[in-house]
């Protein structure tokens, strides 16, 4: 895999550190405890209404734990990257795209997407849409794209 | 960290593919469409009335995601490794020892369990205890511990 880099964003200065210790992140009324939301990516892209929620992030692991919610009309960035990713619907409903399919994901329905798929998160529908994304620690910048 | 050795067990075969594709995986009807269970782990040892899903493993990304569920009465091994977990209830509730602590899993709720920290996952509840578990795909190899 050519051109790995940190990416320079909380999320990755973050897993900077180390977990000494076991802990014990609570949900409750619908959100982590002590887990606070930041803006989706640093620079402004075709993404909106998306917020992200870094759950699991340490040098220890390999891997990232993000929580992310897409509002009613909201989508991630469309792009493609190097890296695998693996998303885990948790709450409502979305559509995902993977090339130039679409596929519903509804609750617990995962999906795997492959390095180098065009990819996007949408949600149509009324209601929050929330995933885990679990990626790699160390990976390649995301390459946005056009529709 | 010393001793790295590749787990001899189903979860490990499979990781050794590539997954080229993007795919979807789907949950209906309280399961993932595609994925069986298999034996919690290949010796006989303290646990008991567990079972392992292995959702996702690949030699293109750098973590595993399993899931397992632990029926009424039922335990994991107790033991401890050098690698860390991340454990996320899906399903029911129930109990995680970290060193001589117990704490009580609800929903959503997460763990990290630091690296050798002595743990053991336990339903004393009706209902069955489900939870994601998320490791690196390279790693050692547990120690059980008596109690």
């Amino acid at each position: 895999m050519k051109d790995i880099k940190k990416q320079n964003n909380f999320c990755d200065i973050h897993g900077q550190k180390k977990i000494l210790k076991s802990k014990i992140i609570r949900f409750k009324n619908n959100k982590w405890k002590g887990i606070k939301k930041i803006p989706y990516k640093d620079k402004a892209g075709n993404w909106t209404l998306i917020d992200r929620f870094p759950l699991i992030s340490s040098s220890s692991i390999k891997f990232e734990i993000r929580y992310f919610e897409i509002s009613e009309g909201g989508r991630s960035s469309l792009e493609y990257h190097e890296h695998a990713h693996v998303v885990i619907c948790l709450k409502g409903k979305g559509k995902i795209r993977l090339g130039n399919k679409f596929y519903i994901l509804k609750h617990l329905d995962i999906a795997y997407i492959a390095p180098n798929e065009v990819h996007q998160l949408i949600n149509p529908f009324k209601e929050p849409f929330g995933f885990l994304c679990i990626v790699d620690r160390e990976r390649d910048r995301p390459i946005e794209i056009e529709d």
